[in-house]
């Protein structure tokens, strides 16, 4: 077997306590390479009253690696641990110090140590997230419900989006369409910002404690949320804190008084006066971006200023938590602060952190209880809307990603298709709708918080920003209604089964290679999704040993030789019957 | 090359920033495996104008593994990156979404990102432990000073040491020796804990805020501090922070009033009434000590209560650090609030912790500045006192140590040979003093803040507790004073050279599998140290380009063939004339 390849470290994914009670250890090792590993276990304080040998499970595996994982519950909460791993010829035993031939003679010198588990350590995302559908709405293109707030300029509904128009979205919009949202079935909604700001996204803001008021007013925001509270949907909007806008009074004074000026510290000049030069600005900013300009969280008075304003929409206007712009700009210092200082007035909001790449750090329950999950979203738009991989390829891309987190943070993860900042499904997916529809029907059978794009219900497209910002489509019969049906079921079942939501997921290799299927499991149910990423028909088929029934229909599956067949771009959701 | 073998993460010791303008990207290949690799870097918000290339170096290796590193200022203070990795036949570039065959045509999607260097995030430990040698007092066995203090029952000063007897060593003793301490050329001193508790070792407090009656009284430590400090010694105590004594008020009212005291929740009870069962407590302790009850670190008083006591003993006594006893066992929540309490009083104070095993998750920046480091221990006993690894093998454990850490966690690690928890090192040596010799040789000359055990520089022994707890022998006769002038000779020696204590480190590789023979070099110094751990003599040689001196002696290191021998357990420490 190949050492050089196996891999573990204490923490973050690979051993880490998933409740107060339950640790989580995990190995990786080369692909086909181990065909058992046993993790031997045991206090290193009392091994012989103890010590247990707990046969790991091969939960996933990708192009090049194996992943085995145990779950324990160590009476005395801590543990120190050696890993047992056999191929057909040989066994090699795994320590902390390095690798042995023969089982460690001394218990504790040289294993791997979890030392305790401290409750208080425990990653612990809030729980209603794991059963959340979102529903992304980009403020100003929603829905004009009050024209009285419109901007200047305003243009009339439906217009060709720029990056500087108005069309007048405004909460009273989203007030007028919530029966629109509930019956759709989603009970949260992300909402980008709604501070007071220069632009027509508002990533700018000029006023962190005010709604901007071509949006309405705070008291109108506060109507909204409880609104959306009593219909049993959540709120979570739009934290800019990695800069503001140059409107923002304190910038303002720093361009009016220069490095007398007592907000000097609250930015990072590089260099006096405030200009850009050959396009790049002499203090940092998001991007090169010289309207937003780069705010220095590890001031105290910054902190403050900043940590006040998360919890006053928390205490005042109720929502329910913050997604986190440009959040790995910001320093960690600050994001322990926010943690502490949101969870104090809201222990169950939620803290969602705009990253997308690699998101460990930020994951171990000081910090972000969850991040957008765009490695999630490049691996479904590879294979359902590019076709650049195939369904082997997909399911390693998923399951490498599973393999990188903590349970809990897959459970809570927030998995989107689209926002703001890409090129609508749609369009990507050059407008084939029967695409669109088997990439959301794997977000929304997923483990994770799945999330639709406001409009890619309805069969809306758009290229990369602002055309990926065009107005809501109201008029009925513009709206593909076939398509929001099937959204509107795909969303009910998922509610109506924690297994898919929560369950295990198992892939079953295939050799069609355009043929997706994979099982979710809880303790109570068992579902296999098929999914026929082509335009040639396919086949699949349902172990015998179990009654099915289609999960849509409460058909009962039948079929001689336990076989299916799916159509081009057709799924099928299955249930066993209980 | 073989591409599951290769591995890198952000953050921890693989991407980190070194200092505010500094980033250390790492890369691991398999051994052998890469003959070059170049890492391509750039901002993201900018790759035209800012992209670079970077050679890496191969920096350490060990026995599966070469380790690479590049050190880069950003700019803009941020950069992606992607790694090109070649030998003799192949090219593949590595991305943080996997391994490509051509360099990458987009320039930001899938790279590896360090997104901000936020110098509030940089792991900073004070600097002046890089310089510092420290000298660890276990204070009931180091000298007694005052024999009114002297506890009942008092045994006369070298006697048989017992878990439970007392010699009467004091603060008092402590004062009267600092000028043979001074002497041996230390700056720093690590006590063993010094407050009121039950037993000679004080593990077990009773009170925190008051030195143990049998050392003397507050005054007495503030008046010892001074002194150290007026002669350039700095002092570090041990906090216990981890658990109580069992007569540590709180503890006493549990005991008295049970779930009904108001200190109930300061404790871990697992089950009422407090009792022993089968020799395990129905409460969390160290281990299972009965007389150790675990401290409850999440509870918000708890935290206040050892906070005060952290910020106490600096701010009233002045002392310059503590080493956490039983470190990894207390939650990290606690830890994080220990630091910024202590910086707050102290920026400059030396946090410790006290973990055996790979502490990566403690040396973030946020917790402590280092832990006491164990492997490093292993690895010099196993080469120099058991002869269990040759030259070769200990060299790769060293490499690897360093390879696991950032390079400032390495030179601010406290490296010891031994403490009053382990057998005294003359005595795993079997008494043999000339490899003793060596293993200090080695210890004082390598990066990271070396420590010296009490008594071990006059040559005591001792099995292990309570025989490591021997009295400090301060009869003269009895002190090996040509071991003591050893010691005097190296610590004297590293302090006068910058680069036995940062400088870069290189192991040359030597056919004798009992030589070690290493470089350290920094801006302006070069050295060349030869051990022979051996019985039989043993020949190295000087690299004839440089005239290289003895750098104990100041003599011309000549010879004709550049070759020069060195007797059973010799060494020689060269370094290059300018």
């Amino acid at each position: 077997m190949q050492l050089d390849v196996m891999y573990h470290r204490i923490k973050q994914n690979w051993s880490y306590a998933y409740d107060e009670k339950t640790l989580h250890i995990r190995l990786r090792t080369k692909k086909n390479d181990a065909d058992t590993v046993v993790l031997h276990c045991g206090d290193k304080y009392g091994w012989e009253h103890t010590n247990s040998s707990v046969p790991m499970l091969k939960w996933a595996t990708d192009n090049l690696f194996d992943y085995w994982e145990a779950a324990i519950q160590p009476r005395y909460r801590r543990t120190v641990y050696y890993f047992e791993i056999r191929d057909k010829d040989e066994v090699v035993y795994m320590l902390e110090k390095g690798f042995l031939e023969e089982a460690p003679p001394v218990i504790y010198e040289g294993l791997f140590d979890f030392p305790f588990l401290n409750p208080i350590d425990v990653m612990t995302p809030p729980a209603w997230v794991k059963d959340a559908v979102f529903y992304q709405i980009f403020p100003e293109r929603f829905a004009n419900g009050d024209p009285t707030n419109d901007p200047e300029g305003v243009l009339p509904w439906g217009g060709t989006p720029s990056p500087t128009n108005y069309f007048g979205g405004d909460l009273q919009g989203v007030l007028d369409h919530l029966d629109y949202i509930s019956e759709l079935g989603v009970n949260a909604i992300y909402f980008n910002p709604l501070f007071q700001a220069t632009t027509n996204h508002k990533y700018d803001t000029q006023d962190y404690f005010k709604v901007d008021a071509h949006f309405g007013t705070n008291e109108k925001l506060k109507e909204l949320v409880d609104a959306c509270h009593k219909r049993g949907i959540r709120v979570v909007m739009d934290a800019v804190f990695n800069h503001s806008g140059h409107t923002f009074p304190p910038f303002l004074d720093v361009v009016k008084n220069g490095p007398e000026s007592q907000y000097a510290d609250w930015f990072y000049i590089r260099e006096w006066p405030l200009e850009v030069k050959d396009g790049i600005p002499t203090y940092d900013t998001f991007g090169f971006e010289p309207i937003m300009p780069k705010l220095n969280t590890a001031n105290p008075e910054v902190r403050e200023y900043l940590l006040k304003i998360a919890r006053y929409w928390i205490e005042e206007i109720g929502i329910d938590g913050w997604r986190l712009d440009v959040a790995n700009e910001v320093d960690h210092h600050f994001w322990r602060e926010f943690r502490k200082a949101v969870k104090s007035v809201n222990p169950e909001a939620y803290i969602l952190g705009e990253i997308m790449h690699d998101s460990m750090s930020w994951l171990q329950g000081d910090q972000f209880d969850a991040v957008m999950n765009y490695p999630f979203t490049n691996a479904l738009l590879d294979f359902f809307a590019h076709a650049r991989i195939d369904a082997t390829e997909f399911s390693y891309a998923i399951q490498r990603q599973l393999a990188s987190y903590p349970r809990q943070v897959n459970e809570t993860s927030f998995n989107l298709l689209g926002s703001h900042d890409t090129t609508r499904l749609l369009t990507l997916c050059k407008g084939n709708k029967d695409r669109l529809k088997i990439a959301y029907l794997f977000e929304l059978t997923f483990v994770g918080a799945p999330c639709i794009y406001y409009g890619d219900e309805i069969g809306m497209d758009g290229e990369h920003d602002p055309h990926n910002r065009k107005c809501m489509e109201w008029d009925v019969k513009k709206q593909d209604q076939s398509l929001l049906t099937f959204f509107q079921t795909m969303i009910k079942l998922r509610h109506e089964h924690e297994a898919l939501r929560t369950g295990s997921i198992r892939f079953l290799p295939q050799s069609n290679p355009q043929l997706l299927v994979y099982e979710r499991e809880s303790a109570n149910e068992r579902f296999l999704i098929a999914i026929n990423n082509s335009d040639a028909a396919a086949v699949y088929s349902l172990n015998a040993d179990y009654k099915w029934v289609d999960a849509l229909t409460g058909d009962n599956m039948e079929s001689g030789n336990g076989r299916f067949s799916l159509p081009a771009f057709g799924y099928s959701i299955t249930k066993v019957k209980m």
